[in-house]
């Protein structure tokens, strides 16, 4: 399949507006204090089903055709795309399967059945996600929705960058969280349409780095199985095809920071921004307060993904 | 001195653009499930210094001559105000003293502290702050910021409903904290002008229910002294005299809620809407998850009015 364009991106916008919020761009003269520059935190913590995966979901169900829809769908997630597909599926009136690791924070689980969805759960280490849901698919006739590997999906993260790019102007970098990469290649397809001279950064859990090591490389490199960070939503095997091709021509690289600081983050997060953030959610931020990239100067964007954390969780890390 | 016309509050509005954000009006499908109505929380949480207080500082504050400003302010709070007259007077370059309770969230003192504010402690039992500020000021020559009984004061507030109506259009029924009664009946007094029909009830917690009381008898009516809610920014001994006179002529009425019923609200803001409320914050919501107004197919707005709280007690309350 090739990577979408700026006008599948723009093409989006216009399909998923009655679906998803435009959320807003939070400031903090902390964070500007911190970082020395002046920095907008896109809180898609605040989108419908709490991250930025509605945006591709609604994308992509809105445009499969009414037959499509008539079977259902399917999806795997560790979560945030599992609640994004059961929310967007049942919009439309259609029939969702999803299939998450038994390993999910229950959170999402909880919510995504409360959206309608079916859940099947698997082993994250012994099982593969994919080869369920292809035969799930398969049998089943579904319909599947895939978390990034998918132009429809890379062009409705894509939305997040063209609304901030409306909503702020010229950004000179963009901080986004890596895995698959759907978010940070649509935003970053945004953005460098909008203003060619932004470096849009990936940013993942160290150990589970397999971005930085990808564009390095010039392959797409693998993790190693296991789960090594709290970032629960940033634990994909490793990135798409279709985001790895367009990370190559459009991102100025990647950083990998530690889980320490995406504690920090989260508790920067609940201070400063009074808002709730997931670990994942909180990593780009967490790239911004560490200096993993420069931001001297400069007009920054922070993409803060998602809000969907266990309570018992999100109490242990703020209360440290 | 004569209360605040709609006038004083779109005079407001102009004059403290340059300083204040205008927040976010978040939904929740769950939120409108629960209730029946059409509901929009105004995120005042996000606000500058993390409560509404910021509109009415910034309009008090730019209000005063150059030199009543050159010899600086004085203000008594039990937090949220300390930290946005604090927060203010920085802005302009003025000197700030701050009457804090003693008994004040550890993260509201510090917050104020980092703003620049010299902070004066008192014990709320056993001391008055009115009485410590009025004689602080005269001693040091400083202009008191009052924290509600104050025409400026009530019109900066009032500038949260001014965005409410531009933002969603005319509303049924809005729900606004009590205690001193300068942010609820400032949105009253915006919101009535615009839309004549809505019905804006003030809530208070059980047990410091004056609001509830005075409307009824027609006088301002006392707390007991002493703390019996979590809302530690609800805890004024009684309404401002202009307040009142606002609330009786333009309030619906006031309603009481229990401590449990915030906690609810504020574990309902984490989980739903992923912002972080403080107990006094999260009151009015609790109102609407309560049924303490009924609200079914009604427009509503909610002022969820800040986020400033201890993350110890967060945590417990999330955690629970």
């Amino acid at each position: 399949m090739q990577p979408p364009t700026i006008a599948d991106v723009e093409a989006a916008q216009v399909r998923i507006a009655p679906y998803v919020r435009r959320t807003p761009l939070l400031r903090s003269e902390a964070l500007d204090a911190i970082t020395g520059a002046t920095v907008v935190v896109k809180a898609e913590s605040l989108q419908r089903f709490g991250a930025f995966k509605a945006r591709g979901a609604f994308n992509r169900i809105a445009s499969f055709t009414e037959a499509e829809r008539a079977r259902g769908v399917i999806a795997y997630s560790s979560g945030n795309h599992a609640q994004a597909v059961a929310g967007a599926a049942r919009t439309f009136g259609v029939p969702a399967v999803i299939v998450m690791p038994s390993d999910a924070p229950r959170v999402k689980v909880d919510n995504t059945r409360a959206l309608g969805g079916e859940i099947v759960l698997y082993d994250r280490v012994a099982e593969d996600r994919e080869a369920i849901g292809l035969a799930l698919a398969a049998a089943r006739g579904l319909a599947l929705v895939k978390p990034f590997d998918d132009p429809f999906v890379i062009a409705g993260q894509g939305t997040a960058g063209l609304e901030i790019f409306e909503d702020f102007g010229p950004v000179d970098v963009a901080l986004a969280p890596g895995s698959g990469g759907g978010l940070v290649t649509g935003v970053a397809l945004a953005l460098t349409a909008r203003a060619p001279g932004v470096a849009v950064w990936g940013v993942e859990p160290a150990g589970h780095d397999d971005m930085v090591r990808s564009l390095a490389s010039g392959a797409r490199e693998m993790n190693a199985p296991g789960v090594r960070s709290i970032c629960d939503a940033l634990l994909s095997d490793r990135m798409g095809a279709i985001p790895f091709a367009i990370a190559r021509e459009r991102l100025a690289g990647a950083v990998a920071v530690p889980d320490d600081a995406v504690r920090d983050a989260m508790r920067f997060a609940f201070r400063e921004l009074r808002i709730v953030l997931e670990p994942g959610g909180a990593i780009a931020l967490a790239a911004a307060l560490t200096g993993a990239v420069d931001l001297k100067g400069k007009r920054v964007a922070i993409l803060a993904s998602g809000g969907n954390v266990d309570p018992v969780q999100f109490a242990a890390i703020i209360a440290a």
